[in-house]
């Protein structure tokens, strides 16, 4: 066995996150139906969020400001002010919302504990990711939790030298094969990609052909995984 | 010369930020006088940021959010969708304002490197806080960066122990005695409090009677200060 060290992302790997959004995204679209189609407005925010992507950064504070301002210019002007609470009280639903752990985690983050070095490697916003690692019941599991505003090659770098680690003994195990996979195949590491059931539009990439990492269908193959490597 | 390593707070330590809140403050007070009195908008605006704390954390996402709530609480509605739209943009220039270093801190920081190890420990928001790190041309002299959720004895001890230091052998200095003194008494290390021209109120605290710590007019007395220690 190479590997010793094992990364693993958070939002929609070990919990539920994506699923939210696109629950808001609905409502946002059904709210926005007396002046703007859906298609048109599920268009004009993933636009807005992507301009405001560089101003904002990852979370949902930036997610929920990017619909305040769609709203305002789906609407010409014409949303009730009224309908703007509403969105905001959607975000801070969001950021509240009881952590729900994907099925099989426990049991996997267990079988890996003991084995392997832990490090939670997540991207995002800072006070929202603590909150939620504290309310898991996981970070005890992890020697180190990383929170980072992007991952790169650079960025994980920068945790594989303060991990004192080599690219070979190290794997990462996430859903977004650009944020996850890519950049450790690119530093010679360990990928393991686990999608999730929804992958945000920002995060699409052509994965089509997988070389030098492999997907898995549960966390729950993880272990046995892991062994092979 | 006991200390070996130096922790920098960044806003109103390194670089101008209060202002840019004070400013925009003044700007949202004005821009409510059609609805409410200037002093009645700051009240409400404190204490609703106040309670968004816990739910956003610090920084300017959450503040252009709550001056969002506080304008529709107190015009009762009726604040116009086109002057959402300007408090979102003050909360976009104050993300995107040029870093502006305070007088005397690229000569002080070039005096300290080489001579301590020095760490930039700083809370907020990640993307935004490294973003001005990078844009301060700063980056270079500090062996670690750290962007904390909160400030607080544990969180400086997980620092400490991350950077091998005993409190002892560790000064940190700030503008903020809630965030950058207290704490490290407490931990038992040394702190050194550089006042800014603003204090947010939220970091208010007490400190008319300074008990093991130093209070310094300006960060270009911080490397003399430092030998005394």
């Amino acid at each position: 066995m190479t590997i010793t060290t094992v990364g693993l992302d958070a939002d929609d790997t070990l919990w539920h996150s994506e699923t939210y959004f696109s629950v808001t995204e609905e409502r946002f679209r059904a709210l926005l139906t007396p002046w703007c189609e859906e298609a048109d407005v599920a268009g004009r925010l993933l636009e807005r969020e992507r301009v405001n992507l560089e101003i904002f950064g990852y979370g949902i504070k930036g997610f929920t400001l990017s619909m305040v301002e769609t709203a305002i210019e789906a609407s010409d002007g014409a949303i009730p002010t009224g309908a703007i609470q509403q969105i905001i009280q959607w975000g801070k639903e969001m950021l509240t919302h009881p952590v729900e752990l994907l099925p099989g985690v426990t049991e996997a983050i267990d079988a890996l504990h003991g084995r392997y070095r832990l490090a939670l490697i997540t991207k995002g916003d800072l006070f929202h990711q603590e909150s939620k690692i504290a309310e898991s019941g996981l970070a005890e599991r992890f020697e180190s939790i990383n929170v980072l505003a992007e991952k790169n090659s650079t960025t994980y770098g920068t945790i594989l030298s303060r991990l004192g680690v080599q690219p070979r003994d190290f794997a990462m195990v996430g859903n977004s094969v650009r944020s996850d996979v890519l950049p450790l195949v690119e530093l010679g590491a360990h990928a393991v990609h686990i999608p999730y059931a929804i992958t945000w539009n920002h995060e699409v990439v052509d994965d089509s052909s997988p070389v030098g990492w492999a997907s898995l269908g549960s966390i729950s193959e993880l272990p046995g995984h892991l062994e092979t490597l």
